[in-house]
């Protein structure tokens, strides 16, 4: 035990795909005290897979409660090691998760995976943010409200993702009805740990975050919260049993406080205040310091961007980008939503499957080394960052990886540069996207490991998008914002903004574009934009735009017909 | 030293891209008594590369003769294990050679490259058939030929390629002249080791084979042999200085007779009939057993489709077709002649640069195992087998590789088989090229190390083609025809039919296309074929079709500006 002292401390815990971390934070200072991270145990780095269907992608709900109780226990006890920390210090928690990631309970409030009777059972688990089972119901959801007229997708898009809420609902009711038979609600993995933290899981009253209502459930105040009982069950007649008639609400509010039994689990005091949560990328932007005009880019497996802008504005619906919700990154603003279904995912892909083995154990740090060399255009190549479909400004799940201009001496550092290169661009047709639509991007900063541990891919995206790239000074930017919101819930600050205005800030290097390689990638991103173009949309009459999905549809009938299906 | 016996043997020695191999052949029944195999020691697997240029490949011509002694020696001297085999009873030597392969020499008929004021100069020593740096010379022939309406270009599909005798010539002159200046003839290595080992190596009188300079130096009867001084001197002034007037001749001819010294190192005895040479895919078809309505597939780094057709039949002009030239495969015959840049050196390239440390060091067998476990269809992978160009039908170097429909869990085996699968489509292409112009293709045997070696590229092949696909008997179809040309230039043999009826033979298995397989792949060659038309055509409006070439000239101009250039 050290010293005792007037500071105050919150956590932020962060949920990941394949991990969680918890996060002690000095709330006057953000300085980061002591952290610890959980890997989840089950499946394949966390994740449940089926050999079937590459589409599919769960997580057993019992690794988020043990990742709880491990990574808050062992970042307390680490924190206990620092001068001036005791744990009666700590104010408020805070907690951010990937999402969509909903999860079917019973009527009290328990994750069906974890029931016995459950646990084999593929569906009752959480549908991770990235499982893609999804893509025919998110197809049907998008032509109801369009052909009903109804606005609901208006906030996001216009076009209702396979990654979301209602379709993994809709599917889960189609495909495994003695689960869908068994929920009584679908909590977001983000309501999920707050609820369970405090005690507070009756799903009738558990409070639901607002950024993961209003992204990715079509709430929204304008239409008195989720889609109406009429529509969804024009889509499947019982659908509208899991509409939720709570408000949503954003993250400066309580969900509770934390309950005596997991106090003691993770060496705290009961009755901590504990946060909504929210979405990583939104508590991250939080974290990364995000106000009017600023982009953050949180890079991790896939990758999010969020942007506040002022409720005040008049704001136009942007085609293509996942949301735009009031309050759903900050008090006070819209959040804007974009992202990219796969960025680190698609290098991690790379270095796995495809990687010699002269690249040794760590492979992303020699690959990045022989990359670097390479001058922009030298490769000859050109990809498409759609390995896991495209999220902005396409909203296809049924899209797939392109790579052109191979030869005989084509190396895996140069398809290395080149999948890194993809990625960039399709940052760069964001913004585009962003802008031609009058929403200024004053300035980008980047958080996530990617942009904290690999200089080239900043220089490469700042000269992708002719823009100075800055990196959040914390690297655990969600965790952090997490944090921020568990002092601002605790009301330790009156303010989100009065608590960045301590707890954030950027490093001291900034990636500047750098001219000559700016020219270059102008050329490379027109032949980017002709693929994207010709490969994702109807530009070129059909003939093109059909063949990822051709090649999806047969690979799926050919599984099926397998006989070891 | 073993019983002599009435029988009588042939040698053939077939120089392939890596290495040069010589056959004994028992001429009587085709047995194969003996063979040994020598790689050629400089550069990298026998090639000098030039890291700035992916597109060139050169070969020491020194390499050449070291071959032929070392192989042919080591070959005889196996031979005489053998019962009733006797140096003095080979009667007749061939020699098959990759193509357009042309050598600088002097007035003597000496490569530059073996001398030592050149040794060190790229452009001195052999260019070898995949040596791409005279593109824009084959525009410039090609366009030359069309604007002055002469008809030089018509036997070879249209277009002139970087890969052939002229193109390379006028690289030459204007990228090496005093390399240029140094040479008083080019010729082709399908000529130039007949005229070394017969000691006929002056350049005004040594033998040119008519497959050499009919397939690839526009040579023809119906205008008297070569293009006209006049019209190679309008193209760049001097190069008719390279038109030699001798008549080129088929492979029933002698070149001379192995001179004393080369007979004294090799144990043969000197005077014995050297064919005159021809390209090795030529001869391989003859040592598959071809005849009329027979494609043979030589498949080997780059794949070669030859079939022979009757002087007396009417034969159309087939756009896109590398040749058609009589008797350029037989005598009495035309050749008709098609290909793939790059067949076995795709598999070769995945293997070398993107094959993970699992597949060990035996890679293509593991890949191999591993993808023939897949269905057609069941990787949703299609790709273009163009990392090396494209010979037939777009005839096009400046075309590159490209694949489509990754995600995030595709394997290196899917990538492998979607490899694989796009030769089978190029090689359908072709055939279905032919038949759209009336020559139609009744049985298709194969040979060369992949047909031989590999079940699952042979099933896949019959399965895209919809066409049992037969394999050669001999593994070493291009050494056998060699031999079979030297016993018929020696006359031992009336005919090449006559020694094709003793010499060989087709495999007792047939793959047979296994119809559920056929379906599924007539789906994906349409999307090849889309993939086909948009990236090598002007099918649609240039958007797509200039992105290839694009990227080469971006890539071009890079390498170029760098500092270390």
């Amino acid at each position: 035990m050290t010293e005792s002292s007037d500071k105050q401390f919150s956590i932020g815990v962060d949920y990941g795909t394949n991990s969680v971390r918890a996060l002690v934070v000095d709330i006057g200072t953000g300085a980061e005290i002591a952290t610890a991270v959980f890997d989840y145990p089950s499946g394949e780095a966390g994740i449940l897979l089926d050999p079937k269907d590459p589409n599919l992608a769960r997580q057993n709900p019992a690794d988020y409660i043990e990742g709880f109780y491990q990574s808050v226990a062992s970042a307390v006890s680490e924190a206990a090691k620092v001068d001036g920390f005791s744990a009666d210090q700590v104010v408020g928690i805070g907690v951010d998760t990937t999402g969509s990631t909903p999860i079917p309970v019973n009527r009290e409030g328990m994750a069906l995976g974890t029931l016995p009777e459950f646990k084999d059972t593929l569906a009752a688990h959480a549908w991770l943010w990235k499982d893609h089972t999804s893509h025919a119901e998110a197809q049907e959801i998008t032509r109801a409200a369009s052909e009903q007229g109804l606005p609901y997708l208006a906030k996001c898009g216009g076009t209702y993702s396979s990654e979301w809420y209602w379709s993994k609902i809709l599917h889960c009711m189609r495909n495994a009805p003695d689960v869908a038979n068994a929920t009584y609600s679908w909590v977001e993995l983000a309501d999920f740990v707050p609820a369970f933290v405090t005690g507070s899981t009756d799903p009738d009253s558990l409070a639901r975050s607002i950024c993961a209502a209003g992204h990715k459930a079509m709430y929204h105040t304008d239409w008195g919260g989720l889609p109406s009982a009429e529509f969804l069950d024009s889509i499947e007649p019982g659908l509208s049993r899991f509409r939720y008639t709570t408000p949503a609400v954003a993250s400066d509010h309580q969900a509770g406080k934390l309950s005596a039994e997991v106090a003691e689990k993770v060496g705290l005091k009961a009755g901590i205040p504990v946060a909504v949560g929210a979405f990583d990328a939104h508590m991250g932007a939080v974290g990364a310091g995000c106000g009017k005009g600023t982009l953050v880019k949180i890079m991790g497996t896939s990758t999010c961007d969020c942007m506040p802008a002022p409720l005040a504005d008049e704001l136009p619906d942007v085609p293509g980008l996942c949301g735009i919700v009031p309050e759903s990154i900050m008090p006070g603003m819209y959040g804007l939503e974009a992202g990219q279904s796969a960025v680190g995912d698609i290098f991690n892909w790379f270095v796995k499957q495809l990687t010699p083995a002269k690249y040794g154990s760590d492979a992303h740090i020699k690959l990045t080394e022989e990359a670097d060399r390479l001058k922009p255009g030298e490769s000859g190549l050109v990809a498409l960052d759609w390995n896991n479909g495209n999220r902005t400004v396409l909203v296809d799940p049924l899209l797939t990886g392109l790579i052109v201009g191979q030869n005989l001496h084509t190396t895996a550092a140069e398809v290395y540069r080149a999948l890194v290169e993809a990625t960039a661009f399709g940052a760069l047709t964001i913004i585009n996207r962003m802008e031609e639509y009058g929403v200024h991007v004053e300035e980008v900063i980047n958080c996530g490991g990617i942009a904290e541990k690999n200089p080239m891919v900043m220089q490469i995206y700042a000269d992708v998008c002719n823009r100075p790239m800055k990196i959040s000074r914390s690297a655990q930017t969600c965790a952090l914002g997490a944090a921020i919101f568990g002092a601002v819930a605790a009301q330790a600050y009156p303010s989100v903004e009065a608590a960045q205005a301590n707890m954030t800030g950027v490093k001291e290097t900034i990636y500047q574009p750098i001219d000559e390689n700016v020219a270059v990638y102008q050329e490379l991103y027109k032949i980017y934009s002709n693929l994207h173009d010709a490969f994702g949309t109807e530009a070129y009459s059909g003939s093109l735009s059909h063949i990822m999905k051709d090649l999806i549809a047969i690979r799926h009938r050919v599984r099926k017909e397998s006989p070891d299906a």
